[in-house]
This record gives structure tokens, C-alpha cells and sequence, in this order.
């Protein structure tokens, strides 16, 4: 099918005799013409015909005729009274009418039906956009260096805790599902210096909300010979733009340098604005964090912001903790339109470092802790979830809306 | 470290004044004269002292100094008596001495020390091609319009058979790790048309072969609209092309247009030349390929070659027969090297058709069969093992010496 000519170009053929093929997208009958709507990967054009061919819309169907110029035509252009062929027959209709301009089916009838419904162009642009992002993360990253990596999913103990780990049996022992490639992220500095990878993570999430997966996809990056933290957010910044970039018209504005504040700094002004007093707690609350992101967006005009310097009391053993105030941590949130988009800083690089904050527990990590044996630069990460950016850049409310086929606490299929 | 410059780059920057950052390669001490030849991911090279460094191979050190050329060293330069910092110092040595040009351990030994062995420059290599050839995987399929996918790990049923299948319990139901992404694609080009896919894929071979790992990378593509298998074969030669390319100096080259044969004049060939009929046999035994492989060799002068119109009855139920003769399937292997490479072929896309020939199995596969039956085109598929191929392509005698943390029979860790 080498001379078929994508639907979005036919503007360009007008007087020419094309063959295009997709599905049809709608099929409306007047009384003294009919048209047919084709769709492809490329967009929609309309056909016209006098006689209706008898085709059920989801029809593949392959026309073939001239292009003429029509104001009123979708495009500017249809084909007029082309031959057609179908190439493929739809046994059942679609649970919902494809060709509205909304989708009208919920959440629930779109995830069982996912090999039909994602045809709606609505939905399919999500995943467009999703594949954008990706390409916008590995192309800034190749651009500085870095090496993409492919680790193993299947591990013999789970990296942070035993909660929330798919377990399974691998030749007759037990092991489990990666909950995250940190393990060979960080060892794989000490070869490349500067790695990333994009792969699903696994999450035995107990719970069912709108922004839990068991399975999400990962873009995780790992680099070394960092000053401190503010070098990953150099870099992460960098990412967040050419991703943000990718989602095309209505794409989040990424500033040139993203507003960073201070963790205890934020406590004192929301201290002074929210009329209660958060300082001496470890974290910021939903409502803090959404309370941040108005304040940046009015203050500096940036839907991201940054909070840096979170205590390490509830950051994980591997943070680097602040060398001028060690109850602090070289970490970051990022964060995006009222919540946390990414989590990142620098870890620790010293074997001696992680013997001591580990204790009697370093036995129990014997593998992670050898890759600190050997002499490895100071390094720091950050991992965005494509499924989670995708959903909040778009303003889908679930993020099962931004993943093809989800899996959660009651979801294995289809 | 912004102001850092990479090793390589000293050639350009005779008579500067630079900062290197990297691990201590190889440390000698002569007479009157000691040498740190530091490495990092551009590269090595030295730097000369009166005094030597007190420090152990594989210490992470930051070097500040001028470029002095000199024709005796190895780039034509050296960085001389530079202030040098540790960053960080190992606590064990490496299992064997990395600076030497050959890797003086075995697979089990680099296998279990991964983190560090993986430092050698010529270990370092296969990983930097096999990041080069996923690039240019992705590189040509998106030219051609393919949209990349990324599909779940966790299925409700295995996909082709139940062997090799790991199970795992999912929220108390039982579940497996799926082999192939192959529903998931096929349902997809009813949506995207072309995609393509990078991930891991799982098998439980009971089998411990030099071929064979629980875990792989699949580069897998499926594509629409097509008209045979030949409209596969197509694009697999453009992105095989562009895989080997990436491979560097020593790449093997892919013509044009990869010589095919026919698996009955295949046959046939064998019959006149090996002094053995396998004319009847519905497959190629190994040497058979390896024989068919020289013979490409001589006659077309290429490493790959294409072995089309496998009979139907070793391919899987979803193969599309060949229309003039259904014996016979529109399928196809690349050979390279003696070995198959990549099995693919046009699938079925009527619904109809699969009903057919699953029969009373049909209902086991509804969610698999219901993509089919909303209009689906003409469609086909390849898929490549990536750490196959990198071990092919740089003539590594074991996949898993192209495997970052390989999972076997045996192995699960590090």
C-alpha cells in the first residue's frame, strides 16, 4: 500500500487522484448525497458519494478518487464519488459513537473497551502526547550525556520495603516485581556516569484512587559528579521543558529558571497566610502544596515550583543530608498545578556513609551497598510517572485516563 | 562541576588550564615519575606527578591542571602535576584489574560483580551499542510514523501458551508476566496504525543455554495497512540497517535490500548441497541456517538473509496463510550470522478468521479476539531480542555478557 496518501495531505493533491484507507469515522446519508467520513492516523477527510456504499461505521475501508476543493468540506477538500473497497468488516458495534467531538462513554466503559474506545481521537491524543513526552525526556538527556539502561523487573527483595511488593515465584523461590530501578540506576553511574531508563515500575497499591497504578511507567535518571541537588534540578528543569513543549498548544509555560523556595522558608509563609502553623511538621500537606502553587503562579508566574531542603525525617535512608545543617536533606519536590510531580536530590555516595546510616540492617542489602565499594562519585536522581505528568498536563482527572490498558487493586484486564 | 571537561576533549585544549573528574584507571610509579590515568565516560588519560598520589585504582578523584602536549602520551597530551581531590575512595578492589585491555575474568565473575566489572572500557562498550541500537530502533520507526506504546507487564492468562510462564499472586488473584506485548500492539493498530514497543518481556525457560534469559528487551513493531509480510520485511530492513550502523567501526553491513529466499527453493538448495533431503521437515534445523547463511554470504555477499513462506504448521495460530496457497504462511526469519534474528510475518485481522481457526479455544481469548472486531487492517509484526542482537553483532558467545543484571535459571541477583 506504498501510493496511499495520509488523509491530513490531501489539501495539498487537489486535482490529483489519491488512494487513501482508514476507518470510517462517520457515515451520514441526506437525501440526495451521502458522505463518508475517513479517518487515519493522520486526521479525517470526507468522501461524497450520490449512491451511500452500505458500510457500518469502524468499516477499514480503502477509496480511491479525485481530490476536489470544497469550502465547505472539513479540510477544504474531499474526494468525490471515489471507489471504495472494504478491507475489513466490524463485527460489533463500537460501546459509544466515535465520531462526537466528546467522549461519550465514562471512565469505566473506556478501560473495558480500551482496543475500540482509544480510537476517539480525544483519547488517542493522550497517548500521542504520552509518546511525545518520552521522546522530550530521552532527547534532552541524550543531548547531555546520558546513556539509556535496561534493568531487571523481576528482584530478589524489594528495594525500599516490603509493603506493597507483587510477589512471585521464580523457579521455585520467591522473589518480587521492581518497585523502582534505583539499585541499578545508582550502580550504573559508576560505569556511565549519567543513565536513564524508561520502564514500568510495580506497586501492590492497596489503594483504589484516582492516582494510584500498580503498574506505571517510569522515567527515571540517575547522575553523578554533582556538586549537590540544584545540579539535578538544573537538569530536570531541562527535561520538564522539552516535555512540557510536547504537549503541544495548550502546553505548560516552563521558565527558564524554575522558583525554587525553601521548605522551612515555605512553612514561615504559609504561617503568615493560612492562618494556622504547619512549622515543625516534616512534610507539607495537600492543601500546603496546593496553597505553593498559587502563590508561585501569582508571585512568579510559574505553574512549577520548587521546595527544596524537606527535614530527613521523612526523606529515605539514601538522601544526602544538607552538609551545613545535617536535620536537612539535598533533596526537592517538584512541584506542578497543585501537587507532586516529581521527588528527587542527591543520594549518598560513600560506602562508609551508607554502613552508618543502614547499621544492623546493612546485611540485608549486601547487593545494594557493594556498588559503594568501589569508589563512586556523588550522584542524585529524579523519576517522573509519564501516566501521572500526562494526566495533570491534559487535565485528565484520572490517571487511569492516561494509560492504554491500567492495572489497579481491580483491574487485570483487558 | 559545570566547569569539568571530559578526557577527551584535553587534545583541544593544549596550553588550558582544566578540571577532569573521573576514577583512577591505572596508577603507576617509575623512578623519578608516576602516572594517574584517570577515566571517565569520554574516555582515559594521564596525568603526570613527581610525587604519586596516595590513591588506590578506582578512586574517585577531581583533577585541576594545564594541558601539556606530549607525543608520548596516549592522546598526545597529559595534564601535568595537577592539584588533584579525592571525592570519594573505594573500600574493596575490583575482582580483576580493569586497566588492563582485556576483561581477565569470566562471565560468573563479571556477572556477580556487575557494578564494578561493567567499568571496563571493552564490558562498557556492548551497553553503549545496545543504548546506540534502541536509538536507532526508535529513530526509524518514528520516521515512518509509529507511535510508541507502553503496555501492561501483568496479565490475567499467558498469551501464546501456559509454558514458561511466571505467576505471580495479584491482589490474591493469579496472574503472569507476560511474554510479548503482542496482544496489546495488535490491539493498538486499530488506534495508532504503527507502533512500536521497548520493554522488558518474560519467560521461565527451564532451559540454561547461552541463548536463553528469564528477562529480555523486546523491540517489538506492529503495523497496519499493510499489504503482506514483504511491507514488514521492508521496515525491519530499514531499522536493521540503522541498528547495525549504530554498532560503530566494525558494523555489519545490510544491503539494500536483504536477499530473500523461499522456504521450499530453500529446500531444495539444501537437498542439491548438503548430501541430506529436508524437503517434508516444516522447519529449519541450525544447520540449516548456518549453511543457508554461508551460502548468502558467497552468493549475495550478505550476513543477513530472509527465509520467507514457512508452512503454516509451525506458526502460531494467528499467522496469516499465504493467499495462493494456505499451506503455506506469509511469514518470514531473518537470518544473520547462522542464527535466526527475528521471526515476523502478517498476521490475521478479520475477526471471523480467528474464530476459525481457534475454534472451541475461542472463548479463552475474548479479550484478545475483541480488538478484532470493531475494523481491523491488514497488519504485521517483527520483534528483535536486543541483548541477542548486541551479542551477536559484537560476537559476545553468551546473551548474557550483553546483559546488564542477567535473570536465569539460576540467577536473580545482584
Amino acid at each position: 500500500m506504498s501510493t496511499r496518501t495520509p488523509v491530513a495531505c490531501l489539501r495539498d493533491r487537489v486535482g490529483s487522484t489519491v488512494t487513501i484507507a482508514g476507518w470510517v469515522h462517520r457515515r451520514r446519508v441526506l437525501k440526495s448525497v451521502a458522505f463518508l467520513v475517513v479517518r487515519d492516523r493522520s486526521g479525517t477527510a470526507q468522501a461524497v458519494f450520490a449512491e451511500p456504499p452500505d458500510v457500518a461505521e469502524e468499516t477499514v475501508v480503502r477509496l480511491t478518487g479525485q481530490v476536489v476543493a470544497n469550502p465547505r468540506a472539513p479540510q477544504g477538500v474531499e474526494l468525490r464519488e471515489p471507489l471504495w473497497e472494504v478491507l475489513s468488516a466490524p463485527e460489533k458495534r463500537p460501546p459509544f459513537e466515535l465520531y462526537r467531538p466528546e467522549v461519550a462513554a465514562g471512565l469505566p466503559v473506556v478501560l473495558d473497551n480500551a482496543a475500540v474506545a482509544l480510537r476517539h481521537p480525544v483519547l488517542r491524543r493522550r497517548f500521542e502526547v504520552a509518546a511525545a513526552s518520552v521522546a522530550a525526556f530521552r532527547r534532552v538527556l541524550d543531548g547531555q550525556g546520558f546513556t539509556e539502561i535496561h534493568t531487571p523487573k523481576i528482584v530478589a527483595t524489594a528495594t525500599e520495603s516490603g509493603a506493597n511488593v507483587f510477589r512471585l515465584d521464580y523457579f521455585g523461590r520467591p522473589a518480587c516485581l521492581a518497585q523502582s530501578p534505583q539499585f541499578f540506576k545508582q550502580a550504573m553511574v559508576g560505569v556511565f556516569e549519567r543513565v536513564y531508563e524508561v520502564g514500568p515500575v510495580f506497586r501492590a497499591e492497596p489503594h483504589d484512587t484516582a492516582r494510584h497504578l500498580a503498574q506505571y511507567t517510569s522515567l527515571d535518571a540517575e547522575l553523578g559528579f554533582i556538586s549537590d541537588h540544584r545540579d539535578v534540578m538544573a537538569v530536570l528543569r531541562d527535561v520538564v521543558a522539552e516535555m512540557a513543549a510536547a504537549a503541544g498548544p495548550d502546553a505548560p509555560v516552563v521558565p527558564d529558571e524554575i522558583p525554587s523556595i525553601d521548605f522551612a522558608a515555605a512553612q514561615e509563609l504559609l504561617a503568615r497566610n493560612i492562618g494556622e502553623d504547619p512549622r515543625g511538621e516534616p512534610d507539607l500537606a495537600p492543601a500546603h502544596e496546593r496553597w505553593l502553587c498559587e502563590w508561585a503562579e501569582r508571585e512568579h508566574r510559574s505553574e512549577f515550583l520548587f521546595v527544596t531542603g524537606y527535614p530527613m525525617a521523612k526523606r529515605p535512608f539514601y538522601t544526602q543530608p544538607d552538609p551545613a545543617d545535617p536535620a536537612r536533606s539535598n533533596s526537592f519536590d517538584l512541584l506542578f498545578r497543585g501537587l507532586e510531580l516529581v521527588t528527587g536530590g542527591q543520594r549518598l555516595h560513600r560506602y562508609a556513609d551508607y554502613l552508618a546510616v543502614l547499621g544492623e540492617e546493612a546485611g540485608q542489602y549486601s547487593d545494594y551497598l557493594d556498588a559503594f565499594a568501589y569508589g563512586m562519585p556523588p550522584h542524585g536522581r529524579f523519576a517522573i510517572g509519564l501516566e501521572r505528568w500526562v494526566a495533570r498536563v491534559l487535565g485528565a482527572a484520572n490517571v487511569r485516563g492516561a494509560t492504554l490498558f491500567p492495572r489497579d487493586l481491580h483491574r487485570l484486564r483487558p
